[in-house]
């Protein structure tokens, strides 16, 4: 045991059989926004999310569980780890903990955790360095899904500008498969992420279905990539199509107008590619 | 006005204001797979969906709207075409509208039709052609947005493999944002699908997390390719591995185990790019 490791001391536990407890009350609102926000914490639901949030190295400030469930062992095992790391456990049984995750399908573990929000970068000189910029997400599984998605491709971070859908909303973190814990995420208004993009030592690409250059045929190997990702409804707008670089277009058959936002933005990072070992390798 | 178009009578109107009506009742079971099932038929709802319907070509046999509604001109257009094409039309008010789309966003039109299934492919020549393949795809959203990105990808068709999700369903059909209507759905069970693909003139290329092959490495562009993706829980068997020529896997950095079911399908398809115009073309 390291020397820091030896002053956390356990977490206290608490039995609670009462839906109507005030620390459950506590931790089932921040299902909204706005108790999140106040808060500044998140709560995930299921074994693979806090165990993720765990391995990434994230303080759980509160976990709940039901000792007595199907899910037996394993649940404990996360308590105990839990509890060792400092966090405030509570020992309730599957009523209350059903009244938490409210799902047909309710899980057997649930984990409270502040949020955390990165400066915007700096200092990038890396030619590989690519950031994600999302401009006013709105749906919460398509932010999931596009942490996760980042996260695969290899991405330094996430920037979310402007009023936009709450990454540490239930459905996004379930979304983003544990992935919420492994990319860091920054929060920006317009004029900010514009006074901030004038540092920005690579080129910036922004997609757009008016776009000018197939994606396919801009380098993105030379410098650190910007990639500007516009909102479900209304794709970029002009103030942030002008600051970009580059405006490419995904080329598209078919009676859809365009992609899904998430698969758009795989298609790009993957394209590009920054991160991933050169192809042609065979395992 | 053609000869043939001569020959269809308009369709009957109804006007309805019970929500206990049969015909509305008809229409709502359909929101039930089971009742889907029987009937052959499914129903979208919105006024781009049926829209979308009509320029595919795809007849509307029921057309449900209120006329005093909200969306009023634009509603009454498109039932007055429907009317012309001969769909039977339900006139009723915005409550019994609001009790068959079931939203927190009620539409203002419903459409009912039939349920169109194509025989596996057979006779393929152009190398520029793509078939999908989905291994018993659980999730409604995840399959409406697959369709919508074979379509945007220019693939053929989608061939749904064992019990999978109705691509029919509401959530699918919203999804696909009107693709559904685009791209050839073929349902056949396993042994079908092994069956025929004994037949299949090019290389079968399965995605899987242990393949050997980067996706990257591969040559799509010398055959007609069939791309075959697992499903979201377990990626694909053994039995259909075993029957692939090449498999694939997406490199992946991160925390994440795995890429989205839906972007793993776009990356590759987009990567394969097999009806895209050719790169490097600025507008």
């Amino acid at each position: 045991m390291t020397e820091e490791k030896k002053h956390i001391r356990p977490g206290r536990i608490y039995e609670i059989t009462a839906v109507s407890n005030a620390r459950i009350k506590g931790i089932r609102s921040l299902a909204q926004k706005k108790n999140r926000d106040n808060d500044n914490t998140f709560m995930v639901e299921g074994m693979k999310l806090v165990r993720d949030a765990f391995d990434n190295g994230w303080k759980i400030e509160t976990l709940v569980y039901a000792p007595g469930s199907r899910a037996g062992d394993q649940a404990r095992e996360l308590a105990a780890r839990a509890r060792v790391s400092g966090a405030e456990i509570l020992e309730v049984n599957e009523k209350v903990l059903a009244s938490m995750t409210r799902r047909e399908n309710p899980q057997m573990v649930v984990g409270v955790m502040r949020q955390q929000w990165h400066p915007a970068p700096a200092g990038i000189v890396d030619p590989a360095s690519t950031w994600v910029v999302l401009d006013r997400i709105r749906d919460p599984g398509n932010l999931g899904t596009i942490i996760r998605t980042a996260d695969s491709a290899g991405a330094d971070g996430i920037i979310l500008v402007g009023d936009t859908t709450d990454p540490y909303s239930l459905e996004a973190t379930r979304a983003s498969m544990g992935s919420i814990f492994n990319v860091p995420l920054v929060k920006l208004t317009e004029s900010q992420f514009l006074d901030w993009r004038k540092r920005w030592p690579g080129i910036v690409v922004g997609t757009h279905l008016e776009g000018a250059a197939d994606f396919r045929s801009i380098d993105y190997d030379s410098s650190p990539v910007l990639l500007l990702m516009g909102n479900e409804q209304q794709g970029l707008p002009p103030s942030l199509a002008e600051n970009c670089d580059r405006l490419a277009y995904i080329p598209m058959n078919g009676a859809a107008d365009s992609l899904n936002l998430a698969i758009a933005t795989g298609v790009m990072l993957f394209h590009m590619g920054k991160r991933l070992p050169p192809p042609g390798n065979e395992k």
